[in-house]
């Protein structure tokens, strides 16, 4: 395999480990940490943590839990024609399902700007990846999505709340990609890891609770983000039951089970529930606030930025610079570091990904304006 | 992807969830837990257990202590142009390695008897295995291997101590794998995770300790059998520096990184070291002698048995009869499982891979009781 993705995100990281004092808008976490309950249940299970594997999907205690969540959070009926199959994070999902829906030189459909991991997950299947800009607004064209479909396409990707846009699909757009799925004889991969985080009067939703959904979609979660939880590596994939065992034999052959302490704090931290992070995710809210505010400054170079949901604002800038080269300065002379738009695919105009998930009010303060004295100072010029 | 895994693993479990009361020598795990330093170092970094990511390749802190564990133990000196790269565990590892150093329709060499996740992960690749018998003791042949190389050849797989077969590969026949694949240009796979399990004279022996293994030579280790350590799911990888940029990526798109938790485990493990290891495994000396000598009652119908190291024997039986025939047989009438050859590609003639790692002394006492009586009822028909 060639080195195939791109070698932006490294870049960044040694820019910014060579700039000491940066502060680091790039970081696609929370602020905080894991319910207390999750460390608790790996205690309570100590003596159930050693030399015995646990089943390939994860164990039943905790399939149990997340059937219930599904059903009362995201209207998903797992009933007996769809199955849980806990992965160790949601990246990994995403990789069990391509292995089990895909050959070789098969297209997989990603709305730009896409998820790098996603197009790096398709090229290293040697399958294609079919990019498909979004709207003004980083919304779905389900017209554009069909015009770019042939007969190798295996799926259509979407991730709603958006990494990196912080575009959230509304109902109507992701029924419109669900049945063009279907009717084409595609897979739909929903990607949900970002479902707490939406904002103002945003809904997230589901599409695995559409009626006609059952056989092609396959719903990705994970517990990073929401439970503060990346260092657990717990996510979950909702599938047809059709491709269990693909998916069981590929994950075995990958990982053989999802860690079992990690099994054990993802079913404390479920216990403590959404109450827990919906009341940390009040602190992401405010700092969503702020950034919005803050970069309303910069309308002149930005217009109007967005972010209805995820962790991110995705503002396109006016220049002539190409996107790494802002980043480089804004690194260098700002000490302020922000992820690049071609990241993700976007090559055409400038963007930055602004990230507010994971600082501090005080550090956000003073990132913010960083950022934007930065990119003040440089369109000034 | 179609369904290319043997069956046989599944079926064996129905079995044997059909038919209670069955003793099980079909697991390949050890009869302890980890060390409790384990979980006391997991907790003594509990602060740490929260929403960021580790690095891709594991902390600094665990690869500092495997550094010093294989120069010390295995003679591998890491220097600045080979890495340690940290896996959910050592199948993870070889899917990274292959996915770093192949392209569909590339060839894979497996002396057979394989480990079927090793064949599985080839198909799933979109690669060639290439199986190449082994000799009447397991033996690795090189010049087998030779004549079945070609320009296509990514890699020649060789797993000393052996699953299934419980041979220990002398250092002579690595060294001249190693040079083969050297000399054709191809990567050498060497899989350690028995290391530690090794009996009688016979001495464990790492390829990379080779003075021009260097370039392309792959060495995959595991905790899983050595510390109980199954659950936690950490095992390594050891690779030339040229491929860490691309298993850096394989696995932040796989896995972004391994589980925190289960890295300070390992750590603490690590740390009460190998003779908590050899400690425990003198119970499996016992249990392989104890197997050694009952299947030698039954001398008429498999030879004689070896098991040199790992946690298996694995008998031929002069029989019509399929593997798994006897399998299904031995367990409904007999109430005593193993796994049959063909689950390891050994389709020509009847073999059964008798696990004694898992069982405690009355149990397997029993359960080889059963073995040995059933067999004796089924060829005396």
């Amino acid at each position: 395999m060639d080195a195939v993705q791109s070698p932006v995100i490294p870049v960044v990281a040694d820019l910014i480990g060579e700039t000491p004092g940066t502060i680091s808008l790039g970081q696609g976490v929370v602020c905080y940490g894991p319910p207390e309950a999750a460390l608790r249940n790996v205690m309570a299970h100590r003596g159930d943590l050693g030399q015995f594997y646990s089943p390939v999907e994860g164990i039943p205690e905790l399939a149990g839990v997340l059937v219930r969540k599904l059903a009362d959070e995201n209207r998903i009926n797992i009933g007996t024609e769809r199955r849980v199959v806990v992965t160790a994070g949601a990246n990994m999902g995403f990789l069990n399902a391509l292995f089990a829906i895909t050959d070789p030189g098969a297209e997989v459909i990603l709305p730009t700007p896409y998820y790098f991991n996603h197009e790096m997950a398709v090229r290293m299947l040697n399958c294609v990846p079919v990019c498909v800009p979004t709207d003004h607004r980083f919304q779905v064209d389900a017209g554009a999505i069909a015009a770019a479909m042939t007969e190798r396409t295996a799926a259509v990707v979407t991730i709603s709340p958006n990494n990196p846009s912080g575009a959230v699909y509304p109902e109507q757009s992701l029924r419109a990609v669900n049945a063009l799925c279907r009717e084409r004889g595609a897979y739909h991969i929903s990607d949900e890891a970002y479902e707490y985080f939406v904002y103002g009067d945003q809904q997230h939703f589901s599409p695995a609770a559409i009626d006609t959904s059952l056989e092609h979609t396959i719903s990705l979660f994970s517990l990073s983000k929401a439970y503060g939880f990346s260092s657990w590596r717990i996510g979950y994939m909702i599938i047809p039951a059709h491709l269990f065992e693909n998916i069981r034999k590929v994950q075995d052959t990958n990982l053989i089970c999802p860690p079992l302490a990690s099994q054990y704090a993802a079913i404390g931290a479920l216990q403590a529930g959404r109450g827990y992070c919906d009341a940390n995710i009040r602190q992401i809210v405010r700092n969503r606030e702020f950034v919005l505010n803050e970069l309303a400054k910069l309308r002149r170079i930005t217009g109007e930025v967005h972010s209805d949901g995820a962790l991110y604002a995705f503002p396109r800038l006016d220049t002539t610079l190409s996107d790494m080269q802002l980043v480089e300065r804004l690194i260098r002379e700002f000490r302020i570091a922000t992820i690049p738009g071609s990241a993700f695919g976007m090559e055409d105009s400038c963007y930055l990904r602004v990230s507010y998930g994971a600082l501090d009010e005080s550090t956000l303060e003073e990132g913010m304006h960083r950022l934007v004295g930065g990119l003040n100072a440089i369109f000034t010029e």
